[in-house]
């Protein structure tokens, strides 16, 4: 090159590099599954705002909370929440070893594939098969009896590893978010030590980083003073008006970026909406019965209704997953 | 400078800068407050091993998660619990408006200033008092109100405000922490909410990393539908066997650094000391009535008992606080 030419060609590097050093991180590939359009918009709007350093949004890093639903806004959660899925085939491996199981109706109608009846179970009796599963192990213990149903299981519809049920739009989003500073949590009504054996490889989000439902614990085992162990008996449910305070407690920030899903997200999207500053608050809905199950109002898993009507009446972003979502879930592993 | 010492000389800025760039960040100044020796000796030697990338020690980012109890290790805890003393000044504040709190001997013998009387009071009485200073409060207020407080209450023997009576040689030693990739946590018996009013200035410690003790929360107050209000009833009491299990439900890690001063840490520091790889448990021996108070096994306040045994039988790390701190607040300021 002549020199002429060759000053103009580093002149365009230098501003290529100082635009680039300057502009908010993300490129129109950041969120490939997602289809373009308003929601798309919305979300990298909301992101540019509250990453331009000038602008009248910004938001420090550090208040960069972003907290997402598990069951319906990261995961599938048809037919049945996963963990229930879970719980089932903890009770029928246990079963044998527990004669005094045999008595309890929604135990031998699981027993014997029976699954109309145990889901026509008491929410009581559903309950404590839950408790069944999970209670009395160590927290390392059941890390891994979760990370082994993980591995093993496979969902009765599309025959795939539970964790590839996950929405591929929601994992491009996280990365997103975490490549412009955001931290990522789940704040779910999930099991908090269920969701930690797969959230950080599945999700990328850390253990600290996980808010659940949970069990009392206790300090020591017959085998180990100092292990902990998840008792029978419940701390935490945490939905609805639960996952505000949950957010409280665990982060004592509030989101500025909240996704959920159904009805029991609507507290905590209320409560971002709440705060001051730029907010953004998102919903999925679950509308393509061809790709995945379309359900909201009427469904008793993951209902959607009031939730619905007030996004669409305050103009929170809506996920159409029909609409939006050029592809639902990750390519399948060959 | 003639070509050959040129050449030598960048030889050197550049064999210097390699060797900065792999040496652990930490120099002989970063605990200036510290007397050398083996307390001293013993945390930088343990922060080099988990940070040197060629160690059979090394400990990668994500799991450096340094914990520190509060009175007593970060900050001074005598002659009382400063909680207390904002309980004891809130109630001050508002009896004049809650006429019924006059029937209660506790706080009849707070208004006439016998603080005898006061602290001979059940620990039933005394919780009465924790509970009417903190409860009705939205979140937000009760952060304000522990704000004001901090601001223009005093110790009453330094005459310093509260938040100066913290312990400059574990100041330095968290900044220390963070600069060589920790995250450093507060578990303490303190109240979450008192403790968020000033953790992030005072401590470096933003409010998702502190762990206390808390009352129970509803979502909701009568000039605010989505404010989160603590509830007159008490969740979770952050002492002795809790403390590893709300290390565990905060955070899913456990520890590899962990710093205490009475017997309540004991079962934080045992539960740290049976993870695997290298572990550091350390405790503050309060022994310097000069400068500041000495109390040990006898004391009510901070009693530190057998938690002293088990560090002096298994080796941890004992920070003697005549012996091995120069300086124990930070300076006045002017």
């Amino acid at each position: 090159m002549n020199s002429i030419r060759r000053v103009k060609f580093f002149a365009s590097c230098l501003l290529l590099l100082t635009l680039a050093s300057i502009a908010p991180a993300y490129s129109a590939d950041a969120l490939p599954s997602w289809n373009e359009g308003a929601t798309k918009q919305s979300i990298v709007s909301f992101v540019e705002r509250v990453t331009t350093q000038s602008g009248k949004d910004y938001v420090a890093p550090a208040e960069r909370i972003a907290v997402f639903d598990n069951d319906g806004t990261l995961w599938s959660e048809q037919p049945l929440y996963f963990q229930l899925f879970f719980t089932f085939e903890r009770i029928r491996t246990l079963a044998p070893q527990r004669p005094e199981w045999q008595e309890k109706p929604a135990v031998k109608a699981l027993l014997v594939g029976d699954m109309k009846a145990v889901m026509a179970s008491s929410e009581r009796d559903l309950f404590e098969l839950v408790i069944m599963a999970h209670a009395g192990n160590t927290t390392e213990d059941f890390n891994k009896i979760v990370k082994d149903w993980v591995a093993n299981s496979r969902h009765p519809k599309s025959k795939r590893p539970f964790t590839e049920m996950v929405f591929q739009p929601m994992l491009e989003l996280m990365a997103y978010l975490r490549a412009n500073g955001f931290k990522t949590y789940i704040c779910s009504g999930g099991d908090l030590d269920f969701m930690r054996a797969f959230a950080e490889r599945v999700y990328g989000i850390p253990p600290e980083q996980v808010i659940g439902s949970s069990f009392k614990y206790s300090l020591g085992s017959v085998a180990d003073p100092l292990a902990i162990v998840i008792q029978p008996k419940l701390d935490v449910i945490n939905d609805n008006d639960m996952k505000p305070v949950s957010i409280h407690r665990a982060i004592g920030r509030r989101p500025i970026f909240t996704f959920g899903n159904s009805d029991g997200d609507h507290a905590m999207l209320r409560w971002t909406a709440a705060g001051s500053g730029a907010r953004f608050m998102g919903l999925v809905h679950h509308t393509d019965g061809e790709r995945e199950v379309a359900y909201d109002r009427e469904s008793k898993i993951g209902k959607l209704d009031k939730a619905l009507d007030d996004a669409l009446a305050k103009g929170w972003a809506v996920a159409d997953v029909k609409r939006d979502w050029r592809v639902v879930f990750p390519p399948e592993k060959k």
